[in-house]
């Protein structure tokens, strides 16, 4: 039976990963969850605190950031699905960044935000195949992408 | 051993699924299968089911169709071989779209269709490396595949 | 400036080329339309008319069908946008077919169709970028894509 | 002579586009550019002035954004290089979905941003070959990288 | 207009090439034909010509094979179709080695070869959308791919 | 440890492929070999054994070739290493024609041919990285190739 | 869990390659290794040891290129990561042609080099995501992208 | 007629690209050069030039290297054969990087090297389609491979 990669990418300040996880482990679906690290001091500081520091902010930045991407891009790469979480606070650009490369790479990609944001993530959104407005949203897609069960329902039968 | 990937496409209201799947477990071929989801319901309904009620009929279907292509287009990727079987009813556009994919993707591909259908399927039929008339006959095809066997010889000697 | 290459994909019946040829052509639209030969019975015979009769029919077809290919293949591939129409008869698989060839070519897709198709073709819609219901309205499409000016309006200011 | 195909991604509301466009003129450089539909209003409302009305606010957004993606793929699949502006205002997902799509596609990238977001951008910037705060380092960048001419020189002899 | 790259690949010692260019010629037809250096003491002997002669007979060959394979990649490459010529004399792997890779680029492919190496080139020819025996028949098949005109009749109505 | 997939291509009447495997197994090498159906008579009959007899042997052969296609399109697309086998007898058209697809799939590909076809194979020898003479070699290439290991040396420490 | 594949390119004649693996053993960390043949004498003559002596040095040598390319771009190929250690000696042409072959093909590239050879080799390291100074950096590199954990913390919660 | 694009890569301080052009334009030939910026003062600075100083001269190169591939990615990406130079000073792993880069491509790629470094560029050779020891044969070769012309030969036909 295959394994499901989902790679869940954005917002790193509430528990939405471990919704998901909770729910789909529960529902007993093969999936594979990756993420970026989201220890967000670990996430800004990994370049200089492996490979030394910078004097200037900027590349001290450049530094951490080129270092996540050996992890983000190989994970992506890797995953089926791609799940995007845009949250209440900062810009999360980089959130939207991700979403333009799974985009271009082909990879279905569910958006999870809210209605507030509908607009300015318009774009964003016409590019994914599903938006959810909640964590149990997305796992109940997975539930039904996987097996063909909906929610409340005696699971359809798979046809895998 | 390599197991070898078959996605099965198209029409949902008869049982040439399981013939196929039947045959090849009983020829004891290494193959997984994999489908869109074949509950006609579930997937009519799968968008407004998880992700809320649409007023316009129009949007429900769109939102069940994307959330549906979460799966197939990711099966499809997967895929060794595309079979695409075209039925008796219905105007089974859908079929004909996954073969456009499975073509423009190189997968090797399978139709399954009665003959009536030959002069309305010509450009599909063109693209596809075996034009089946029965189940059995899909079977057959992936144990020459996979085996080297003919139905009614004694298997040859697979070369893998 | 960039001339866009536009493929018609479909049927073969009425008038929808060329009143969209007229439309963008009134507009100065630097367009350049493609399309399967419409000769329909041009389309049927052109294998055996160049290559020699078949006694079944069923090579007849295929012959001509590969034929086409080289064609529509082609011009797919060259395309910027595509186009694909369902009329109100048979049972155009063919149309449905390089849809999914668009689809998985990365092409974006414009479905011009009437309302009463929507269900059926649910799916393909949902790889589509604009659901169109006239042909005026893909004109329209082109005039704001290529110009930013929209119907009824002064001419945006084009941004290229 | 080659001519170089720019796409100028992101904020819509200053004359960044007209400062850069007037700069490489004024150089004499071989440079086509293209932009998405800068007009707010006609690219907010394109879908439903085109396509016909939507009740919900959700889909009229997503008719118009569908709508826009078949120019800004387009365009930027044709481009050589990206530029992409993030501005004072609004949250610019749109910006930053344009870059991961750029670098996912391999573009060589420029990004064109004031000094206080670059740590909420380092991600975006560490996927980009330039980080420009001005318009005028734009057009300087792409005299360079066209002509070898550096500013303030005579200009280089271009090596092409 | 479009004008369309047809390489013509294999046997160099028939006027083939030159009767399919003067008949799409006389048609006015748009194309492009390109080929391998078809002077065949040239084709043997240009490494050593320019880089230098080899003791060894086969570095000999291989220096040549290497520097026809900049030609013939490129060519081939650019082509919208490729034809492939197998004729009465030597072993022709050449041919069915271009073959080949048009095939695996996805490039419409017309083969021209007598009957009696139908049994032999079946695998070559299940790869091709037309197989022709004679160079005439290939200038009626691009006359129809581009026109839609079919021998004999006049001209079509193309679609372009 | 990585399996390495190997696809033997080419000549079936010699036992050169059981060769090969008795050498690669007697070296323990982590090694998973492919081929196509090497029961000729099954190979060539295969098309009209499972989907019905054909009046016209170019057709018989036809559907044959093009299910043989399943397989060895298949295989080749999932192999690390490409061998390609010139025997003494027929045209093995089919041998250049998988040599070509290897070629053009980026495949790191092995020619196994005797001497006295090096002329007329000298473009598919260009293509490879090793031009064998003996099967006892192309075991060895692979020994080196995954072990480090040299014929009749101590085996070197393997890299990985 | 996924295990990472990394190719170590580059410089043979220190214990760079064995200390990141006996650091990322150490840490438990799921990776393969993978690298050329490291044996230099087995490297220069594996050509000639297996198909047979050159009397001339460049075909000799080119032989011996050519066989261990079979290796090395099948594993560059598989890699998640590529890392290029450029050492104190010789010319190392081939750790700039491997990082070169890794930045087209998309890998994440991490370059392993002295600050006396900043200079030099800035454009090899304009493509590399890290620029490590010790085989130490690249396995705590690992640990950070694979757990998420830096050296001297507590291993952070990994993502995964 | 076809121009061809031909990319020099590689040392930046003889007059190499000059004698190359002068012997194509001498023999009239469609082809159309580019480089690198070859004045290695501005290459060294363009980054700090437009953007702005930088006090650590890691970064002053860093940046200056990232804008210099801006214009090379684009460049060899749009040539059809690369050309790269190899000279008797500096450790040119540029050179042997673009090398890579052109391989990965699958560009035909002519490398011009003086005999004394044969052995330490063996693995690039060998990715080369052609080696050449002086300007001049390369502007042969681009003769032969446009014309079919050798050199001291009345010019063969040309093919095309």
């Amino acid at each position: 039976m295959k394994t499901w990669n989902v790679y869940l990418s954005g917002e790193i300040h509430t528990e939405w990963r471990e919704d998901i996880e909770r729910a789909t482990t529960a529902a007993g679906l093969p999936v594979q969850f990756s993420a970026p690290v989201t220890n967000h001091e670990a996430s800004d500081d990994c370049g200089v605190a492996i490979l030394g520091a910078e004097a200037d902010k900027y590349w001290h930045d450049h530094k951490g950031a080129m270092m996540n991407g050996i992890r983000t891009r190989t994970l992506i790469g890797d995953a089926d699905i791609v799940v995007v979480r845009f949250g209440e606070k900062y810009r999360q650009w980089n959130a939207a960044f991700d979403a333009g490369v799974a985009s271009a790479l082909g990879k279905p990609m569910i958006v999870l935000q809210r209605p507030e944001h509908d607009h300015a993530l318009k774009e964003v959104d016409a590019a994914a195949l599903a938006v959810a407005r909640e964590p149990r949203q997305v796992a109940e897609i997975l539930a039904y992408v996987i097996n063909g069960s909906l929610p409340g329902a005696t699971a359809a039968q798979a046809a895998e």
